[in-house]
């Protein structure tokens, strides 16, 4: 595949005219006046810009099923009068169309790559691979239901060889798994060399709760069992202190920073500038549809970044420059994933048109895609393959429908 | 002009099968069935919604050429070194492209009125017309330059008979305007029958100087000066004591609150909730693209509401009705604009495509308007004239084309 005549950034200047010439899963070059030998397919990149995939580093994909069907509600009506009554009902069918819905949109704002922690994790995988993403699947552990952690292991090996999912494991929080859960959680990682995904100190409650019960703090209770490493995504982490910031930094843990959800459910605004400042690696999530309500990393991308200067009273802080590397470089580092505009990395990337309103005047490119960009992307690839073409996502009005059938289902 | 088969909210519930017929400048009729004798047009509305026109009730239209010249800085040397040199060049040349720019990401995001305040109004005045858009326009006062009074005056009287351009008076700000230039500006108000349009407690600063040299916040300050009333739009209003909040909503002050420009510049959150307790009347605005960087209505809705619920710890505050109220009625209200879905009101529409993964699947179709909705709405009417049709806004490749050469020549 040879996309020809985009524009691409590098080191924040912007470079018209290139050849990209991918082969197999990979860009293989990038340069002038490249010739594809298999002819397969040529893109035009004319008056468009690449950019390399973005990574939603927090997730649960298969609620995007539910999104609107609950909001501005207080945090526990809004789980016990409609979530979790909807997730006792939950079937594999619900999940399948739930994750698709999820993919198309995921597509559409260039996401080629997400991190997810849910039920039903063998069918959000087959639905995940043959929508074409790339994935850390990892199935949801909690004591209420003993089950999921046996479910968890088979999963482990199932998926260990495939090129686009990663299983992992996901205990959910200190609040719903006892120190064995999370003992065995650790060790399943470490077994298997998968990633850790939990929740961690979203809010204020979940400190105070800790303290009460260990004495310390979410962070520091989970450092005390040694599970803090840079094997983990730790989704949220709101309510730190200056220690447990220092420690997360440290251990070399990996932040999935959700400033949309956090704001939504009124959980807090996160302390982003001083964990970046301490050294930490914070990486962005768009968290569930149902607390969100969209999957849009560039929304998440000029949120955090506003509300971050006005946390800090300083709009010089958060840059365009740095919030950029948060939704690309950091998250390719936290999942060890070959990934940027470069020859010999994974072909997952985007093109956006530049001939828009808000792309006008060519000032900052990077500045336009953090502060004035709407409507997502035009054309997406994932390990080589195109998933999106000038906007076109082959069979999308069918999962439209399929998804609108389900819901109806779901709640009928 | 006649809309079929088209989708509508009415109460929060979402009717389908409408039409909507429009003669002039007017919605004539809404119902089943309906024909138009003219058969000038006819729109599919199929699988759309329409909703009303949302007002940008503060903004600086012209400003849209210097999108992402200048981000991430701390407020006086973004003024001093960016954008005064910058505005001190500005001819009418560059407001004419960087009005028209501005008109084309309104029209795509439904904003069908604006309040602007700005230098070259007579120019803005043409422009916006020519686009087809409505808006009130208030010339700057300065103290700093005596002769915009004398232009400022000239305006009210040129443009005191049209039906899109309703010309207004805007002193800048108290720490830029003497007593003397705000009770001329509030005279000249009265005298023409106009809004009044000025910045107000935006920053912490302007509040602590207001208390020095007055011995009054701002709000009371102008209160004294008898500026306050509901002939007034107040923009920003992020530093209110309890007094203040009491005296905006007594005089009937209307509040164009601004959360992405605040968030952005660091100036920080506005108390809107406490403010509709207190019964103010509470709109929205963009305010300029070169703080914000776009100017889209929807992206504001969904921000402050988010910040609201984390601002008072309530996620249950600021609902999705209230938020859209907010964009709609409130700003109708304010600027005395017959607008809305319903017979008799002007002709001021947009349709959004309703087949989009973030509209999946129909469970509170407000709650997606608000919470996941992104890309602007498809086709765009204003006083019955077609400015935006499936997408299509005539001339938009030229505009884009000239206000990049404008920005280039003033910033050679």
């Amino acid at each position: 595949m040879l996309i020809k005549d985009v524009s691409l950034l590098q080191s924040g200047a912007i470079l018209k005219g290139r050849d990209i010439l991918i082969e197999g899963n990979r860009i293989s070059k990038i340069g002038r006046d490249l010739k594809d030998e298999t002819e397969e397919e040529t893109i035009d990149g004319h008056g468009k810009l690449a950019i390399p995939g973005l990574v939603n580093s927090h997730t649960h994909l298969a609620m995007t099923l539910f999104r609107g069907y609950a909001d501005d509600m207080a945090l526990m009506p809004w789980l016990t009068e409609k979530i979790w009554p909807l997730e006792a009902r939950l079937t594999k069918e619900d999940v399948r169309w739930g994750v698709k819905l999820g993919c198309l949109e995921m597509i559409r704002f260039g996401i080629t790559c997400y991190n997810d922690m849910y039920y039903f994790m063998d069918e959000t995988a087959a639905v995940t691979k043959e929508m074409g993403l790339r994935a850390f699947l990892s199935g949801v552990l909690f004591d209420a239901r003993p089950e999921l952690t046996g479910e968890a292991e088979a999963f482990l090996k199932d998926w260990s060889e495939d090129d686009l999912i990663h299983p992992a494991v996901g205990p959910h929080a200190i609040y719903t798994c006892s120190e064995e859960t999370l003992l065995r959680a650790r060790d399943l990682a470490e077994k298997y060399g998968t990633m850790l995904h939990i929740h961690l100190s979203e809010t204020k409650g979940e400190v105070e709760d800790s303290i009460k019960k260990h004495g310390q703090s979410p962070v520091e209770y989970l450092d005390s069992l040694g599970f803090l490493s840079n094997r983990l995504v730790a989704a949220h982490c709101v309510w730190l202190s200056e220690k447990d910031i220092m420690l997360l930094a440290q251990r070399g843990v990996n932040i999935a920073h959700c400033p949309v959800s956090n704001l939504k459910l009124a959980a807090g605004i996160a302390p982003v500038v001083s964990l970046m400042k301490a050294g930490a690696n914070v990486c962005l999530g768009a968290d569930g549809a149902s607390s969100n309500n969209n999957l849009n990393l560039f929304e998440e991308m000029k949120i955090m970044a506003i509300v971050q200067k006005t946390a800090c009273r300083r709009p010089d802080v958060m840059p365009a420059e740095e919030v950029w590397k948060i939704a690309t470089e950091n998250a390719y580092k936290a999942f060890g994933l070959n990934m940027g505009l470069r020859e010999g990395a994974l072909a997952d990337l985007s093109l956006i048109d530049l001939k828009k309103p808000w792309f006008t005047p060519e000032t900052s490119i990077r500045s336009h895609l953090i502060y004035s960009m709407t409507g997502g992307v035009d054309t997406t690839i994932v390990n080589g393959q195109m998933l999106m073409k000038n906007g076109v996502i082959p069979g999308e009005a069918e999962i439209l429908e399929r998804a609108q059938a389900q819901f109806e289902r779901l709640t009928a």
